[in-house]
C-alpha cells in the first residue's frame, strides 16, 4: 500500500470515529492501522483499527469498516500454552454482518467480495446494530462486512497476535507493507 | 437503596451514555448496576455500570460517574490461582480524576467525600479526559471521581469478581442491597 492510501484511510476512519462519538487522541489518529491484507484492494477487503491496549492478559481495539468493506475470513489459533484469542465484537455505529461457523443462513446480507470469493466458507449470519455484540471463541472461523453506512466496532479480547491469525485465503499477508 | 433511587440513577446514567454517543439496548438499560457501596450516600459515593462481557478470560464494562460522584478506594486481590484483575480505564466523556499508589500529588483536583474521608489514602493523581486511558495492575489501590461534567469510562480488563474487591473503607458492602 502507498503511504498516501494509508493516510487517506486513516482520515476516513477518523471521520467514522467522530460519527460514532468516539474521541481519539492525535497520536491515536496517526497510529490507526490500515490493513489491506496484502490483496491491494483495500476498499473492498480491508480494516482500520486502533489498539487501545494489548498486554499479556487483555486487549481492546476500536475498528472501522468503510461501507461494505470486509475483514476476510480467519481464525485465532492456539499458540504454545495460549489457547487462542477470545473476542467480543460490540457494534458502536452502523451495521455489521458477521459470519461464523454453523448452519449457513439461507440468505445473507453481505456481498461476498469477488476478489478471493472462494476463500469465504462460513455463512452463519449474525447481524449487529449499534449496541449489539457477539463473543467468538478461539479457533472459530469468521469474517465480517459493514453495511452501507460503514461500521465502528469495539473489540474486547484476550491478548492479540495479529501476525499469527490463520486466514482462509492463502494469499493474505496480515501485516501491512507500506511504501512511499 | 430504594428501588426508585436505582431507577432514577439508571435513567441519569443512560443520559450520560447518550451524551457520550454510546448506544445501549433496552435490556442493558434495565441491567445498569447502581452501586452505593452500602454507604447510603450514592450521589457522593457511587458508581453506575453495565457489564458488556465477563468471561473467565475477559471483561468489559461501561461506567458512569455523575458530577463529582466517587468510586471509593479499593484494590483487586489475587484469588487462588488468579493473579488479580488488570484493568484499563478509558475516558469516553467528561473528566476523571484517578488516584493510585505512588508519590502523592501536591494538589489534587478531586474533592474527598466527607463520608469516610479517612479511607482515602492514595493520592497520586492521573487526570483522564475523553480519549485518554490508564492501565492498573492487580493489587494497586485506587479511587476515582468525575469532574463537574460527570464522566463515562470504558473498562477493559481480565475477569471481574466485584464481590472480592478489597475496600479501604471497612464499612463498604460492594454488592447493592435493593429494597422496594
Amino acid at each position: 500500500m502507498k503511504k498516501e492510501t494509508v493516510l487517506e484511510l486513516q482520515n476516513q476512519a477518523a471521520e467514522y470515529f467522530k460519527k460514532a462519538g468516539i474521541t481519539i487522541t492525535p497520536e491515536e489518529h496517526k497510529s490507526i492501522e490500515v490493513a489491506d491484507f496484502g490483496l491491494n484492494d483495500v476498499y473492498a477487503i480491508g480494516l482500520e483499527s486502533i489498539v487501545y491496549v494489548n498486554t499479556e492478559r487483555v486487549c481492546a481495539k476500536e475498528m472501522v469498516l468503510l461501507p461494505r468493506q470486509t475483514c476476510p475470513e480467519h481464525m485465532h489459533p492456539p499458540i504454545g500454552s495460549y489457547i487462542g484469542k477470545e473476542e467480543t465484537f460490540r457494534c458502536r455505529y452502523g451495521q455489521v454482518y458477521l459470519y461464523v461457523e454453523g448452519e449457513p443462513s439461507a440468505e445473507i446480507q453481505a456481498v461476498i467480495p469477488p476478489n478471493g470469493k472462494e476463500y469465504f466458507t462460513v455463512f452463519h449470519e449474525i447481524i449487529l446494530c449499534a449496541g449489539e455484540q457477539y463473543t467468538l471463541l478461539p479457533e472459530t472461523k469468521h469474517w465480517f462486512q459493514a453495511g452501507d453506512m460503514g461500521a465502528v466496532i469495539s473489540e474486547f479480547s484476550t491478548q492479540c497476535y495479529d501476525e499469527k491469525d490463520i486466514f482462509t485465503d492463502v494469499r493474505i499477508k496480515r501485516i501491512p507493507d507500506i511504501t512511499n
